[in-house]
């Protein structure tokens, strides 16, 4: 008799057990997301044990984030993110700086070497608005106008943060700093970010009537799908996260997705793809390596990692107010897969110690579990505001049916 | 830099060309599901090479094809299947007997032994029903009374293939036939099948309002995703195939996909995820294996395949009429994953050569290639009604519209 096909025991189990951590933490007031990152940290290969995921789960879930991006960006509209743009340049700007220089002033002060300090300093930097996304988009706030920021800063964060990163590398390449390849990476990289917010809705529109005339069955789902994929593949061409890619695909078809019907279609498969995401990321976090005076330093760099992006990222937006400046400060605290791309190419280059890269591994670990805390703290005011305008409305829609 | 993901590398193209080679095929009228097949045939890794997908792909394919049955099994309901339950019987068996008959008889004539013999015949009897499937709801039937009876006997056909896999391997094996394994086998089975039919639709009304009660978004799509999954694993612990669990949980779900708006979200899943699983099936099937006496050999068995399936599941349906029996015939005709399996078992057993793998192989092939086409011309006149009605009441409206 055959076995059961193994992948499709992981994909169940994993699928169960994240929902259920999800709903348990939901029912006491907390982030959905978080207790599905700590099903996969407790029954996960390092913690319990219950759990061990296929190599297949682990390729599954890196690409399923994308689909949860794709949402979001179905959500928002270019046109918002343009009229953010300015303020939002500033705030990833302000950001990456500060943690640069906070990340890479402590290692100098420990009398660490330059390159690892520099490295550890890039791998801070690339904010993963997965998270935030997730969290914002659960409490029902993606149209807020802190929301439409973060959103916007995510995509120029990612483009600063490979900069960034080129630029280390670099520095600390024996053959020197290389302005020409820099240039044309950085071109690539903003003419990419431009041409998807500026030119390809207009693009769309153009195309969009003679989807109707396509013969397979939801022309407009399998399009946009096939789009998602593209752009997440041309986003990482290019050198940008692929869920960057994925909320540019949204934001194509953001001005469609209710006509075409795609929301409901999108955020099913979101549903059923993004628990493996969360798991992953839980998964991969090995909390036995966190002893003594590691953990100290972990400790350390993680405060610094979130007090980089909340002052930093606030500081521009001041003039919005306390609030908002907060939101989005908070909002841009949780790092991603970005960073610890970041440290593992350094780990190749031998420019960061393994204790380094377990400590970004940390550090991200940290920003992860805190940032959806923080989040409910500060949109806490928008949040009951929404809660009570759905209460009044259906006191509203009560009164009128029995008058 | 790091280079694109591998795998979004391969989900976008496979995904691309899929449904661009369904569109083509679709625009000449053909089936899309033959495009999608012949896409994974002529690029795949046994013609032209163009694309050479990895591991991951072929594990995700196996397990995408249920989210294509899940959707099936939500378009049905259990007292459809209870309705046509008799005659399905006599379908799935009266068809399962002549296939065994024949596939044993033609080797036997042959002077091959009676292992090998009775191994191949076991081979050609489980139909797979997700061709059908796939063609029926690409034309809209899935509502025709044949549909009803060929997913019913789908069902059936599968718990018999399984048991006599079972018998066939007890009888070769050098412990002999252990009839109470059997029994077990057929008890848990036919239980299990019996179970989702007649028990758990009823479990899942009284189940059903304690899902509103649920924190988590989307409760109903969740819970619904989560029993697919879990009854497919089922399905295959009982040593059914996997699609036959996921068609059990649509059957479940049936009920309420209006009420939950479950259709849209798992038909996205679908749309999403079914092209891999088609493009793989042609990716799989080596034309270079098929020369001389071996392809002779193959395209016999390939007729008798078809030519069984067609007169002995048609046969008990001819008090039905001849239409429906033709159907219901021509419908069963497709094998799957289940005959690959089968001879798979008989390779590792040494009960048969590489020439009858391959056999199999080319047999499964040519009956998923033929199938649509078939299924095209005999439903020829349930879809030319289908589409008149659809005309008509275009042409009613545009009249009311006018006056």
């Amino acid at each position: 008799m055959p076995a059961p096909n193994q992948l499709l025991v992981d994909l169940f189990v994993i699928f169960a057990v994240t929902k259920c951590f999800g709903e348990i933490f939901e029912r006491f007031s907390l982030p959905a997301v978080l207790g599905e990152i700590l099903a996969g940290i407790t029954l996960g290969p390092h913690a319990l044990g219950l759990i061990h995921p296929s190599d297949t789960v682990y390729s599954l879930a890196q690409v399923s984030a994308i689909f949860l991006l794709f949402m979001v960006g179905l959500e928002t509209s270019p046109q918002e993110i343009i009229q953010v743009g300015g303020k939002a340049i500033q705030v990833a700007l302000s950001g990456m700086l500060l943690t640069f220089v906070l990340g890479f002033g402590y290692l100098s002060l420990r009398h660490q070497p330059a390159h690892e300090a520099m490295f550890l300093g890039t791998a801070m930097v690339a904010t993963s608005v997965g998270i935030t996304a997730r969290v914002l988009s659960d409490m029902g706030l993606l149209q807020t106008p802190s929301a439409k920021i973060i959103l916007a800063s995510a995509v120029f964060d990612d483009v600063l943060g490979m900069l960034l990163l080129a630029f280390v590398v670099g520095v600390l390449s024996p053959q020197g700093l290389n302005w020409i390849s820099i240039s044309v990476l950085a071109l690539e990289a903003i003419g990419f970010a431009l041409f998807m917010i500026y030119v390809a809705p207009r693009v769309m529109r153009r195309v969009s009537p003679r989807l109707e005339r396509l013969s397979t069955r939801n022309p407009h789902l399998v399009m946009a799908l096939g789009i998602c994929l593209l752009l997440s593949v041309a986003a990482e061409k290019v050198g940008l996260a692929a869920i960057i890619g994925a909320f540019f695909a949204g934001l194509i078809f953001a001005e469609y997705a209710h006509e075409w019907n795609l929301r409901s279609g999108v955020s099913a498969i979101s549903e059923l793809l993004t628990p493996y995401f969360f798991f992953i990321l839980g998964a991969q976090l090995n909390i036995h390596l966190f002893t003594g005076p590691v953990l100290v330093s972990a400790l350390v760099i993680s405060c610094l990692a979130i007090f980089a992006k909340i002052v930093g990222c606030g500081v521009p937006l001041l003039s919005l107010g306390r609030d908002t400046a907060l939101q989005v400060g908070v909002g841009m605290t949780p790092r991603g897969e970005v960073g610890l791309i970041v440290s593992l190419i350094g780990l190749q280059m031998k420019m960061i110690s393994d204790t380094t890269y377990a400590v970004v591994v940390f550090m991200t670990g940290v920003t992860i579990l805190v940032a959806p805390f923080l989040l409910r703290i500060v949109f806490h005011k928008e949040r009951s505001a929404m809660l009570q305008g759905e209460t009044e409305s259906a006191e509203v829609a009560l009164q009128q049916e029995q008058t």
